[in-house]
């Protein structure tokens, strides 16, 4: 593929029949997705070494699992895919190691929050090797044999890489239009790039974080989806816009519910606020009520104004979904003086009295 | 108990040992609760018949159940605690029906809404007999033998009464305290009463709706617990403000979840606002995971603003605490343009990539 923006025609090439042509455009998409972090280390091309960024990918692992069983696992990289990954392997019964670099699974958390989701991982019988870079592969024939990190040589019959992925937009740059932030296609709010009626959306393209006010970069579905909608309006003659995000990403892992939303403390720091941290635990649902169980609830509001700035929620079922309650908080400019008082649902199956929530409001406006 | 406002001082009597005496005051605080609607109807006070408004009246029906070992309940009104006590009884194993004079169960949902809940309680296996006023009860010796409606005699061995509460504001109204909406005592945002150094707070008091910005009632723990810290805090010489609730509530009967907030059609007509309704039906989770089920989700949004009036929610496992979003945009005054914007959690366990909530506001968009 290749863009001539000059003639304004796009290089087309059909897949398996070598046939090319220049197709010329009125109004162009791109949107070309993410590509995932690939390790460039001795040994990343050996069979049982699979990326999950596709549902081919998905399927092929499902076959090895299947056919080939496996009986370990090395998943390098705790985000969400290999979290997920982690909760599959253990209930297909394989014995389940997972490596990362950083001090802590799930980066998008707050360290504190983290810990509680290697905790769960641990419980639920992953070995966790944290701060622990991937050095390479062992090989054998062509079959991956073992997972190699900067302490330890782990075995290893199946490998899967999560290690995130980076904005697809080669395309785009060769074709001189310009990319933003962490390299992604710079758009406004309707979705146009730089560049008169080329259009971007999805993964390959910036997101705008009504938090930090700034450029942002995040691949999810969501947000592929909503840019994806503003971006076939505006295509087709109509007005859309596609305002921007606060952040907001949820996932499980065996048991345990982690939600996300706004900044973490560290985006807080890079932007020089001072903030205060308002962590609660508590518990799902009421005191007496069936498979209650405990809830941590982490509030990060501006100091001062009290303004919302984040929120981070690690807890049994029923835990996550609250996080839509925080996230709407953040789109409206909340402050956790306001939050206090929000008419959230009760009833004992769902909730104490107090929400965790609110209990996290509470001690926030104690800190502000 | 009386109120002396020209002396400040109130009688107390003791209970059980018939002492009285006149206690002096700076400041008074009324927090008598509510009291259950008790029909004027022959019969009503035999024994099988239960009210259920406190610990004990609840320890009581329990005692009944393990002792008498009854068969056949009745259960007269189908708001909150009717159904909730549908579910609990059904689960003893006793056979349940359920009458209520209107033509629907679950009054602050739309009919569309409670029709479901209707299916519900149906497909539960609770006999449910609709817009049957309450006529009487057959007794022998003392014991309730059956329920008697304007079309039917239902043989009971043991009735629950769930028709609501009003306010018990009796002592204030006697003391020259004025009372406001449904007899509940007039309050301003501090829980001040109209006369100095006299506050209230709970199920005997005032709330402030804010959405439709008039005075409100509504008997629930939440709004009671943020009541009276609300008025400990002046009270104690501090400073709070309860601004209102949204009116939010959610219950569970049986596998089905039931949320609502805002306002109802009714209301709305009643306000005289030019109202969409946008109802849609989807699913709580993705299609290929687990349990996933049905969800409907109806929001009503003003008429060319597409202010955000109401919502209400029946579905599956995951569906109530979903209210809790929509509650939010209220307090936050969101539009439903504003809404399909809304950065909401998604993963395969807990959401369809569109949550339902944003179908929703898709759908309202579309009529505003």
């Amino acid at each position: 593929m290749e863009i001539d923006l000059a003639q304004r025609r796009v290089r087309v090439e059909q897949v398996g029949n070598g046939k090319a042509w220049w197709e010329p455009f009125d109004h162009l998409l791109i949107a070309t997705g993410a590509v995932p972090f690939c390790p460039d280390v001795p040994g990343a091309d050996a069979q049982g070494i699979y990326g999950l960024n596709t549902l081919q990918s998905g399927i092929e692992v499902r076959r090895a699992v299947d056919q080939e069983k496996p009986k370990k696992a090395v998943i390098v990289g705790g985000g969400y895919i290999g979290l997920e990954m982690a909760e599959g392997l253990l209930r297909r019964g394989l014995d389940v190691s997972l490596i990362d670099m950083a001090s802590q699974v799930m980066n998008t958390l707050d360290p504190d929050m983290g810990a509680l989701v290697s905790e769960a991982l641990r419980d639920a019988g992953v070995e966790l090797y944290l701060e622990e870079p991937l050095k390479g592969f062992e090989v054998e024939g062509e079959r991956v044999q073992a997972v190699v990190t900067d302490q330890r040589t782990l075995p290893a019959d199946l490998v899967i890489l999560g290690m995130g992925v980076r904005p697809n937009s080669a395309l785009a740059a060769d074709g001189d239009i310009p990319l933003g932030v962490k390299g992604a296609i710079k758009v406004n709010d309707r979705m146009q790039t730089e560049v008169e009626g080329v259009w971007a959306a999805g993964d390959c393209a910036e997101s705008f974080h009504l938090v930090s006010r700034r450029p942002f970069y995040v691949a999810l579905g969501t947000v592929a989806n909503k840019q994806g909608r503003v971006a076939g309006i505006n295509l087709g003659g109509g007005y859309a816009t596609f305002p921007g995000v606060v952040g907001t990403a949820i996932t499980k892992v065996c048991a345990v519910e982690v939600a996300r939303t706004g900044l973490q403390e560290k985006e807080i720091q890079r932007l020089g606020l001072e903030y205060i941290n308002a962590r609660i635990e508590y518990r799902t649902r009421a005191r007496y009520y069936p498979d209650t169980g405990p809830i941590t609830v982490k509030l990060l509001a501006e100091k001062g104004s009290g303004r919302l700035l984040g929120g981070q929620v690690v807890g049994i079922e029923g835990a996550a979904k609250r996080i839509d309650a925080v996230a709407v908080a953040l789109h409206a400019g909340l402050t956790v003086d306001k939050m206090i008082n929000l008419d959230l649902g009760y009833a004992p199956p769902y909730s104490p009295v107090w929400d965790p929530l609110l209990i996290a409001a509470r001690q926030a406006i104690k800190l502000v």
